[in-house]
């Protein structure tokens, strides 16, 4: 993996996860750097979320490092805010920044008071392990119920130089498709302007973050970032925007689709494309409204082509259609046909559904152009288990 | 069950279900009488819920018998209209009475042809088998995959007569609370004008169906019809509407809570109450997402006091709030006070969590009075299993 310059990473075990575990990390840009963010839309918002909304409005969009926890969300506790500023505080005494330029994460159990001390007196050990080479660690150390970390990275060779991307995320369950799901962090080290990175970012998390569903659940904690530190030293021209706009993208769709892949209790990955809708926005509905749906999501993990309950669960999703103008396939096999049930095989496309990859496609007769992609997984006892027992 | 005055009930096995079980039935009125229906949202609706709509609307809202199948939802289908018009145009033949005063409904897999000859063929067997006594075998006929029939009655003694209600319902999976969900047949042998008819139709299925939840999906099918034959005699006063329409609600309420009992996969049944909210239709928001959870409903099926996801679900309904003025009881415990862990034995609540009757309580601080009920249950692996193989 190539890494973006001018960026430190540590993590350590500071003690709040019950399992010996890394559950503190640090990425550190050598300069103070723009950083675009988008959040959770719960009306519930973790202390950490509030703190890095008001440090970034106050800093004018600005940081230098990224203070993340796992094991306990900060969230809905009496001390929250009171150990999230207490944290930033310290970690900016020790970095001599601002601690304004410390944008904060959290993330694991809700309701739980985090010990404040845990991460103070973890500080300087975090920061003595900071080094170039530890982006893994970090993505490791952030994660929850995921089973792998998550990371992602391009390279973008311009005229003038070459400019890098990397990205980690976490998140596992609580997914949900209608803003930045879980935490996610990227870095790139070319020079933007602040403007223009939160454009990017919002582009970019519409179709990636936003265009991902497991549970339909939405977190407190939510956030995902994007820190330009200009340590390439190269600041893309307008015509070469592009080129970047398109690894960030790119990095964010990977790292959203590792998020699906990781699902809980997921044995498939499912890619549905909706095509023919009479606006993107209309496909981006069926397409949500055909993810979310539990009953085809348990209708895959079982390999049953019940293509009806796609039909139906596009018929849900508050866009009007006819449905005699519908062609739905199913790992590429034609199942339904202007509404109606397609000839196929079904002894078939049974073992085609038993492949970890599965596709869905839903088209609509006619000349409209309105598109779009959603990636979601299978509903299977796994989700279950893991959520019944999550906490206790 | 003290049955109301003027109907008759059939069923019989007619080969549309693979397992030789009753799967067609006939509710017959002794005389046309007024009804009111309400019939899903969903954009994608099965032939026999537009042919009901068609001969509502064509007969101004009269009809003489409803004709149902099990087993098929004869929706997506290449026939499906052909094969509903042919139902209920023989039915019609038989009983001499106008075929638009035949309420057909279908309740089964999607986009399977449904031979229509069954039916038909059917028909003068159904007729023959009718009965005042056989409402139970009606019930049963038109179950899917319930685990037990749902039915409910009531009686209501006026100062000029008695008039009942009984009502029967279907659903244990597929069902979302924003509309008339699954199939409901409510009778009564009270006398009204059609206009009152659909009024206390729609109140009462806002206040029991519209108050469920199972998994968030809505079927292309779903529809809940109210009769009143007048059989009895007996036509309510201004004064004495009040009492009829209250029963009519009670055994509404009865019947969607019977559903939510037989919910795919259930343990547990459980009841939402939020209080203190701004206006009820923000409680019913609120309540509706806690119910709709599915980290809520997963953390319940494993007796876990997860309150901080009832106050995420809560966050992501929609309505604005101050976390702060929120109060969280589980089993009368208070688990979270003014947004924070309230000190409960966490021990003693899991051991109530364990009972298989769950209540929440979900109260806001102040002065405001919107409250609301919502009835749901456990996810369960049970639920997983069910529709992974439902059709295969």
């Amino acid at each position: 993996m190539k890494l973006p310059l001018g960026y430190k990473y540590s993590a350590v075990y500071a003690g709040i996860r019950k399992v010996e575990k890394d559950d503190l990390a640090l990425i550190l840009s050598s300069s103070p750097a723009p950083v675009a963010a988008v959040f959770t839309e719960n009306r519930v918002q973790a202390a950490p979320v509030k703190l890095s909304k008001h440090n970034l409005d106050f800093s004018g969009g600005v940081a230098q490092a990224f203070l993340v926890n796992a094991g306990n969300a900060n969230c809905a506790t009496k001390t929250g805010d009171d150990v999230a500023l207490a944290s930033v505080k310290a970690l900016g005494k020790l970095l001599k920044i601002p601690s304004t330029q410390v944008i904060p994460a959290s993330t694991g159990v809700i309701g739980v008071e985090l010990d404040g001390k845990l991460i103070t007196e973890a500080l300087p050990r975090l920061l003595e392990g900071a080094s170039e080479k530890r982006f893994e660690d970090v993505a490791r150390a952030i994660t929850t119920t995921d089973t792998f970390p998550k990371t992602s990275s391009r390279e973008v060779v311009l005229p003038r130089g070459t400019v890098r991307v990397a990205g980690m995320t976490k998140g596992a369950g609580m997914i949900h498709p209608r803003m930045a799901t879980t935490l996610g962090f990227v870095l790139t080290d070319a020079a933007f302007p602040p403007s223009a990175l939160q454009r990017i970012l919002k582009r970019s998390v519409e179709r990636s973050y936003n265009r991902i569903s497991v549970d339909g659940d939405t977190s407190t904690n939510d956030m995902v970032a994007l820190m330009a530190n200009g340590a390439s030293g190269v600041r893309p021209t307008p015509t070469e925007l592009d080129a970047v706009t398109e690894a960030i993208g790119s990095v964010m769709e990977d790292l959203a689709k590792q998020i699906v892949r990781d699902g809980e209790g997921a044995k498939k990955f499912v890619t549905i494309r909706v095509e023919g809708a009479a606006t993107e926005a209309a496909a981006v509905k069926i397409a949500r409204s055909i993810a979310n749906s539990p009953l085809v999501k348990t209708a895959i993990a079982g390999a049953d082509p019940n293509w009806g309950r796609i039909l139906s669960a596009a018929g849900n999703a508050g866009v009007e259609f006819d449905p005699a103008t519908v062609d739905i396939f199913m790992q590429d096999v034609e199942v339904c046909r202007g509404g109606i049930a397609a000839p196929f095989s079904e002894a078939e496309l049974i073992e085609k559904l038993n492949q970890p990859e599965i596709s869905i496609l839903f088209t609509f007769r006619g000349k409209n152009r309105g598109r779009s992609q959603f990636w979601t997984c299978d509903f299977t006892e796994g989700y279950i288990q893991i959520n019944a027992s999550y906490r206790t």
